[in-house]
């Protein structure tokens, strides 16, 4: 007996998600924060916690969170769910709308589990390839006529956008985002998981727009990436579909605390972003000053460089001084890597690396 | 523009999952465990998991819990998954292995989420009725032969097992349920979110048998029901193919650190179940002493009993008495009732209001 025989054919061509968890001495792969939740913070999460039975089952639709987030947001509190990190909340929205036969239209490159979870839905991903910058003023732009060009008449579809874009950095022209908002047949998904970083956001479109759905996540500028926290803001109609489709119970106790917690020290989050930021500038400055590559802007907590040469000896040579950052797939990557946005003393001991590397290739 | 004109049909026929949540006196509706994890079991938790950074990603493997889980159950590490609580497993099973043109078959009545996640992966549920027991001394078993007739020799299927069955408390024959392994074109979860209460397993043939896939959790015995804690034993081509379907960091730092710490303190757990099984054996008898009803004997933490009338009388007085048990769906339950084993106290209150009630309709 062959498991092969039993397994969907689409999943098991999946790749299974297990990264190398290496001790690296520096981390700027997964664009997670340098900077951790405060221990003055994480006592009062604790403080909090404790005062719950574990043995019970915590509430299944986070609604003290969720009036957090309204408060934060600006949305209504039943526009809003919570998911066990934004992922979730990709993943419930498209086995919702997509599913057999139903098209899902991604530019790429771009974050890939949107890809992963459309086909698990039994959707089909149609990616629709960005357009790749020719010169270092330029930016990735969606091909908007090609996506339009996909547009189904008669059979709902879903298009994701990621904004500001992973792992390119740029924000696509809201004026054209909108219009093929107004033009489709189906949901729009606004992915917003680097929101805090460029400022930019769809959330107060949602009442104008019914078939938009924006996610954000508590793993970036919040600092709570282990703990599993995404939310997604929709009118009413879209957010009553996904309760259907959620785990009933899919957001831990611990971790509903910590996000209204985090809530209440919005000014924690405001430095972080701040310090992100200035980190950012300062990573773009110091890429840009090295030949033989090209930063592209971010409004992210990453910065994507193309490398004229040497792509692969820079990742391999840092990885052999204990430095990860992040390859991609995909031919429009080829000879790019991306960096996550770290501590300054991080980034420079990167940076130093990269340029004994790239001065041992010539 | 109708959102239910973008919906798959099938989901939005479901009902969502949205508890009402009252403020309770007792609480004797989730088959929760009544004892909460001691306080310096919780403290160890914390001094643990604050060591860790909350602004990165966790392990996405969970490897320590699953090493913990390999010495608990007896099987490899690697023959392990771990996820966000046992209904992340079904899930992504009944993803991986279901999804759009397959059958589920689920002999029911039974925890009704199999059903609900079948439809959500685009499978087609099969529910085969157990036969309903006629007096006392039987017990709900399911229908083997109709079961089998279902059987396909070329699509491969799904067969969920709850073991011991909730709601009904009761183990199926094993060796029933191992001819139905042996025969079955797919592949069959055993449900064993009851185990420690029953102590029957089939984690022992997961070598033996290449298509079973075994599922336990913590919110049961192990008091961590608001933590969202479940695993899967199976042969590590099942296991393999989960990874692929499931979310890439599906259990947050916080629970994995609290299964690890539970996992050195199973004579607590050993207590819990201890008491259960006597307070369950108390709450049997107490049943049994009044007229009008007949409880069934149970291996979970939880008795079905069937009333010969006033089944929503009871159910709506001890809801008037704010003490909640599980009304079930469905027309063999039409005259049943499920009481989690709660503390001595609860289940005597909530027995002295069943009996006031009983009498008043006489």
């Amino acid at each position: 007996m062959n498991i092969e025989d039993f397994v969907r054919k689409d999943i098991h061509n999946l790749e299974p998600y297990k990264p190398i968890t290496s001790n690296w001495d520096i981390k700027l792969d997964a664009n997670e924060s340098p900077y951790d939740v405060p221990d003055q913070i994480k006592e009062e999460i604790w403080a909090e916690v404790k005062k719950n039975m574990f043995a019970r089952y915590y509430d299944p639709t986070s609604e003290k969170l969720r009036e957090a987030l309204a408060a934060y947001t600006g949305a209504e509190k039943e526009q809003i769910i919570v998911g066990n990190g934004a992922d979730e909340m990709i993943s419930t929205l498209l086995l919702a709308f997509g599913g057999p036969g139903r098209e899902v239209i991604i530019p790429t490159p771009t974050f890939p589990v949107y890809k992963t979870f459309a086909v698990i839905s039994g959707a089909r991903p149609v990616e629709i390839p960005l357009k790749k910058p020719k010169g270092m003023d330029e930016i990735w732009e969606p091909d908007y006529e090609g996506i339009k060009a996909r547009f189904s008449k008669t059979d709902p579809q879903i298009l994701v956008i990621c904004y500001p874009n992973n792992p390119t950095g740029n924000y696509f022209s809201d004026d054209k985002v909108i219009e093929l908002i107004e033009g489709f047949n189906g949901i729009v998904v606004i992915d917003e998981a680097y929101y805090e970083f460029g400022g930019r956001s769809f959330v107060p479109l949602i009442n104008k727009y019914k078939n938009l759905a924006v996610i954000r996540t508590f793993s970036k500028a919040f600092c709570l990436a282990g703990l599993r926290i995404g939310y997604m803001v929709a009118n009413e109609d879209i957010i009553e579909e996904i309760y259907k489709v959620k785990l009933p119970y899919n957001v831990s106790l611990f971790s509903q605390i910590a996000g209204q917690v985090m809530l209440k020290y919005t000014h924690f989050m405001e430095e972080v972003k701040e310090n992100i930021i200035r980190n950012r500038e300062y990573l773009y400055n110091a890429l840009k000053s090295i030949g033989g590559l090209t930063p592209y802007p971010s409004e992210g907590n990453f910065i994507l460089v193309r490398f004229s040469k040497g792509r692969d000896e820079v990742y391999n040579g840092l990885r052999g001084k204990r430095i990860s950052i992040r390859k991609l797939e995909g031919e429009a990557l080829k000879d790019c890597l991306r960096i996550s946005v770290g501590s300054r003393e991080d980034m420079d001991r990167m940076i130093l690396e990269m340029k004994r590397i790239l001065e041992g290739i010539e």
